[in-house]
């Protein structure tokens, strides 16, 4: 194992590759590698790409990924897919277009499936890019599909999320209704040169607006009497998500694109910004112990469990006072 | 509690509104109140409908909701929407179009928020089923909004998935790759008086036939050298998910759509549906057991795991060697 952990800290292709599947397959040493490898992460920029499904997400990280290696940096992909529960396996489907990459070597892409665990996607996704950050890829796209438990989880753990829609997706209150907005740390609106566009770029910048009064409303409250426009409540302790407009499949507006996540992460170097991350860190490493704590609990009380669900499925028993019956000490 | 519990058997709408409150809230008393009711519960059908933003499930339910009342049956409604981290609130939407059922006393509607709960989504909502179903209503409908793991962990306890398309959703092979197809007990091809509802249909009838040669496949093997011909392997331990057309806003193809859940539900009360449905059940029953013995033993170690979600956040000890040092007994 520690030779496994030495291959991937010097960046070892097939290494990392190796190790991510390690933890895809929780095999038992998944655990030591990942003790190996955690105090050599925190160095690459992690950046969330999310939104429903058909928005271009796909397409978009082609095109980071374009630029990035352009720039000469390293960059590694994870793809999480919803996956089958019976299958178990993740669907590349329109993955092939990133064909391109996968034969550049500064390029690591790997899709995710979720084996039906509960949170396990974000998990799996957070454990593997351990193992991309300490291999030295200075940047790590993780895209998800659609919007739901999983994405609200995955921004919890990268340092910026993107939120990406597009015209024609439906009503475009769809994306207003999934909740996922205030996750966003930078709006892309894709397919702009599609119509319906400005209008989801409005609707997006209303909303930005509306929350910049929210905020600007303390400081009317304190004041001494004297209006205090919008504009006169700088708020430099909040970052404000700018909205960028993209071609994805055009390649237009992904140095933009970029250039507004290089201004987040200038962002969380800021006391604020540090201590935003921090707080996330937090709630992120709260919830991994929480869930390494329950699977121990429960791999410890298995054969009771099994036993206890078989009555409660049964209706004999409910659950919780089929819970109460186990005893952990 | 007793008489809230009472009032909820009696089938009080107020008694129910509040029993599902003090579950959303997770007042202490929830639980005590979920094992006064568990017993009498079994008894109503749950049907949950899953399907991406914007395939109309609303409109859908609105129309299910009506033919269900119109043939006398108690329904109550449960609208999973992944809430906002921040706010704790669902947002109704476009549930403003289901008011005429608000003043309907033969229908119960309810929003749940996820509030950031890992898993809790699908958790919330199944509890307040039981107290749907303990209250007498003959029908339980779960609406879940997009495709990920609350819907996966939803299909494992309904008691039948309808499973909603539509064209214009982007991509029709964005449908294929959300790996959910495999949870549908019954298709529904809405809004199918639209351009593209012909090829989704037809998409998914070829799906289901491929499940039906695969699962030929064996008797082909075992034949005696004569040819088994797919029409020749009749397979009634398998249900083979009908696929509905429907107009939901004009109320069109609802009526095909209960008979195909009917369907469904005869079909549960059969040796292999059964033995599916306890299956269910079990697993049900056990990922439950799972996330009560977890939550009591996170609470017993609280402080415990803020103290060591800190160092980890600060990259100072590693996730799994913290879980370590905690200590169970």
């Amino acid at each position: 194992m520690q030779a496994l952990i030495d291959a991937v800290l010097q960046g070892d292709e097939r290494a990392v590759a190796r190790a991510c599947r390690v933890i895809d397959d929780r095999a038992p040493s998944f655990r030591e590698l990942l003790r190996g490898l955690y105090a050599c992460t925190g160095r690459a920029s992690v950046i969330g790409v999310t939104g429903t499904g058909g928005a271009g997400k796909s397409s978009l990280v082609d095109a980071l990924v374009g630029r990035l290696r352009a720039e000469g940096k390293g960059v590694g992909v994870l793809a999480v897919d919803p996956s089958s529960p019976f299958t178990g396996g993740a669907i590349l489907g329109d993955r092939v277009r990133m064909q391109r990459h996968f034969e550049d070597t500064g390029v690591f892409i790997r899709s995710i499936a979720s084996r039906g665990a509960q949170g396990g996607l974000s998990r799996s996704a957070r454990e593997q890019s351990f193992v991309l950050d300490a291999a030295g890829y200075d940047v790590i796209l993780v895209e998800t599909l659609g919007v739901g438990q999983d994405e609200l989880e995955v921004s919890e753990w990268v340092d910026s999320t993107v939120l990406v829609c597009a015209p024609g997706m439906g009503d475009e209150v769809q994306a207003l209704k999934s909740g996922v907005l205030e996750i966003a740390d930078v709006f892309v609106v894709n397919k702009a040169d599609r119509p319906g566009s400005d209008a989801i770029a409005a609707d997006l910048e209303q909303r930005v607006s509306l929350g910049r009064a929210v905020r600007a409303r303390p400081a009317l409250q304190h004041g001494h009497g004297a209006f205090v426009g919008l504009a006169a409540a700088p708020d430099d302790e909040r970052w404000e998500p700018p909205i960028v407009k993209c071609v994805a499949v055009r390649d237009e507006g992904t140095p933009e694109l970029l250039q507004a996540i290089a201004g987040h992460r200038a962002w969380l170097a800021s006391t604020a910004g540090q201590a935003r991350s921090l707080a996330r860190q937090r709630m992120a490493s709260k919830r991994l112990l929480q869930t390494l704590l329950a699977e121990r609990v429960a791999a410890a009380h298995a054969a009771e469990i099994d036993l206890l669900a078989e009555r409660v499925a049964r209706r004999e028993l409910d659950p919780y006072e089929a819970c109460e019956r186990i005893h952990t000490g």
